[in-house]
C-alpha cells in the first residue's frame, strides 16, 4: 500500500500515526511510504524489527515555490509520486488524505480511467440498519449528468456485490420524494436513464429514495447522487452522529472512499482525517485490493452496454 | 391557524391528533379546520367545553374524481381553502402537511409573492452546538440560481434574527469544501452574489460552509443551499438521529418549516408527519404570528437591494 504522507490537513503527523496503527493491526501489510525521507525515518523508528521489515520508503522532495497554497503543492507531489508507485508496480493501490481533487486527478491521469466511466466516482460505504449502504458519487464528479448517473448506479452495485457481499443489490436514486417524477431537472432526467440500464450482479433499480435511506438504509443498498450532494450529505450525517453524543454500534459515517472508475486501487481519506481514519483508509485499501475488487468491478461494469456520447458537460471535481 | 386537515400521508387521523394536542397546550390558542365537517366534528367532540369554543369549522367538500392521486387531489382542495381563509381574514396562519408543492403553489397564488421573492423558501429551523441553525431552502425552490441564493441569503438572516432572536447573523453557503471556490458551477456563482449582497440585523457573510455546520452550527447560524439540497440533507440527519438512537437532547431534525416569500404566515410539516409534527407546525406557526415575524422579515428585505431581473431558469417545486 503506498500511503501519501503529506496528504491531509494534519499531515504529515496524523499520517504517521495512522500508518503505524496500520501496520501494527495487519501482520500481513507492507507499506510504501511516499513522501520526505525524515518523515518516513521518523514512522520507522517507532517500529519493532519486525513491522520494520514490511516498511519501504519512496523519497519525495518537497518543493514549494511559489504557489499559493503550500500545503496543497507538496500534497500534490506526493500523490503523484505515489500514483505512480502504482502504475510501475511498485504498490498494489493507494491512499491519500489530500485534496479530493488533486488525488482524483492525479491517478486519472497517471491510472487512466476504465473504459466507459468518463467521470470517476469517490464510493462511501455507510452502515446502517439492514447491512451496508454504498453511497455514490461523494465528491469526485460534482456534476454528472444523467448518463454518468445511470453509469455510477452500475458501478455502485457492482461495488456492493464485489466489495461487501451484497446480494441482488436494490439501487435508489436520491430526490426530494419518492413519488414518480419527484426532483430537480437532473433526477427527472436521470430517473429513466438508471430505469433502463442493465444492472450487474442482479441488482435491480427501486426508484427514488429520500435522504432517511442514506443513513437508514431500509430502502435501498445502493444511493446514487451527483458528487456536490454526496458530500455534503456525508459530512452532515457525520455532524448529526457527534450531535447525538457518538455513531451509532454499527459504525459512524465513513472517513475513507473508493474511487471508482480509475485503474488502480485508490483510497481517499477525508482532508480532516484522524490517525483512526488514516487507518481504516489503509485497511480499506487492503481489503479491496484483496478480494481484487477493483479489477471485478471493472470487469462487471465493461459487460454493461453504455452511452459511447456520455454527458458533455459534465464537471469534474472542483479547482 | 388554519389547519389543513387532509394534508399529509396519515390525515387526516395524525392532523386531529396534532390539532387535539395544539389546543390542549396552548391556551390562547384558536384553530379553524379545514376540511370534511364529520371529520371536524370527530375532533370537536374530543374537547371539553372551553376548548371547543376556540375551535371552528370552515367545511370543504372533497371532490374526488378522475384523480390518479386522490389523497393528493383531497389535500389539494383542502390547502387551497386554508389559503383563502388566510387571505380572507378568518385567519391568521396556515399549517399544513400536506404536499409541498400544492401548498407552495396555492400559497403563492392565493397570498401573492412578496415584492422582489420570485423564488418562496422553506426554511427549517435546528438545534445546534451554539444555538439554532437556520437551514434554507429545505424544498421550496430545488433550483435557484445565483440571485436567488442571494436573496434567500437575506430572508434567512432576517428571519434568524426576528424569529430566533440571533444577534448579527452568521451566514455561510453550504458547499463540498471551505476554500473560496470549492464547489460546483452554482455555488462558484452564488459565493460572489452572497459576499456582495448587503445583510440586515448586522448579519455577515462568513463564506463557504460544510456538511457538519448545518447538524453542529459552531460556524453559521444560517446556512443557504438550494431546496434540493436542503430537503435531503435534512432528511439524512433526521434518519441519523434515528440510527443513533434518538435525537440530541437539544432537539432533533425539525419536521415543520416556514415559507418565507409569501404574503402570510404558513408552516408546512413532513408528508409523513406524527401527531407531535403537526402540533409543532402549528405551535410553530403561532410563534411566527406572535412575534409578527413574517410582515417583519418581509419589511427588513424591502429595505435591501434586488437585482430586478432575477435567475430566469429557476425551477420551482417539483411537479
Amino acid at each position: 500500500m503506498a500511503v501519501d504522507l503529506l496528504g491531509g490537513d494534519d499531515a504529515p503527523a496524523v499520517v504517521v500515526d495512522g500508518a503505524l496503527r496500520a501496520v501494527r493491526t495487519d501482520p500481513d501489510l507492507h507499506l510504501l511510504l511516499v513522501g520526505p525521507t525524515e518523515v518516513a525515518d521518523g514512522l520507522i523508528g517507532a517500529l519493532d524489527p519486525e513491522q520494520r521489515a514490511r516498511v519501504t520508503v519512496r523519497p519525495v522532495r518537497t518543493v514549494v515555490g511559489m504557489a499559493d497554497h503550500p500545503t496543497a503543492a507538496r500534497g500534490e507531489s506526493t500523490v503523484r509520486a505515489a500514483v505512480h508507485a502504482v502504475r510501475d508496480g511498485f504498490a498494489d493501490a493507494l491512499v491519500s488524505a489530500g485534496s479530493t481533487g488533486a488525488t482524483v486527478t492525479a491517478a486519472a491521469l497517471g491510472l487512466g480511467r476504465w473504459t466507459g466511466v468518463r467521470r470517476p466516482a469517490l464510493v462511501a460505504t455507510l452502515p446502517a440498519v439492514d447491512g451496508p449502504v454504498v453511497l455514490l458519487d461523494v465528491g469526485g464528479t460534482l456534476e454528472p449528468g444523467p448518463a454518468t448517473l445511470a453509469r455510477h448506479a452500475v458501478l455502485g452495485a457492482a461495488y456492493a456485490a464485489v466489495a461487501h457481499g451484497v446480494t441482488a443489490p436494490r439501487v435508489g436514486l436520491l430526490s426530494v420524494g419518492t413519488e414518480a417524477g419527484k426532483g430537480d431537472r437532473l433526477r427527472r432526467s436521470a430517473a429513466p436513464a438508471l430505469a433502463a440500464v442493465p444492472l450487474p450482479c442482479g441488482a435491480r433499480y427501486i426508484g427514488l429514495v429520500e435522504g432517511y435511506d442514506v443513513s437508514l438504509g431500509t430502502r435501498a443498498d445502493v444511493v446514487v447522487t451527483d458528487g456536490f450532494t454526496g458530500n455534503v450529505l456525508l459530512k452532515a450525517i457525520e455532524g448529526a452522529y457527534a450531535m447525538a453524543g457518538g455513531p451509532p454500534a454499527s459504525g459512524g459515517a465513513p472517513r475513507a472512499a473508493a474511487l471508482l472508475g480509475v485503474a488502480g486501487t485508490v483510497v481517499v481519506c477525508h482532508g480532516a482525517a484522524r490517525p483512526d481514519d488514516v487507518a481504516s483508509g489503509i485497511a480499506l485499501a487492503a481489503h479491496l485490493w484483496r478480494r481484487g475488487a477493483t479489477d471485478t468491478v471493472s470487469t462487471l461494469l465493461d459487460a454493461v452496454p453504455h452511452d459511447p456520447a456520455p454527458d458533455r458537460n459534465d464537471t469534474e471535481v472542483a479547482p
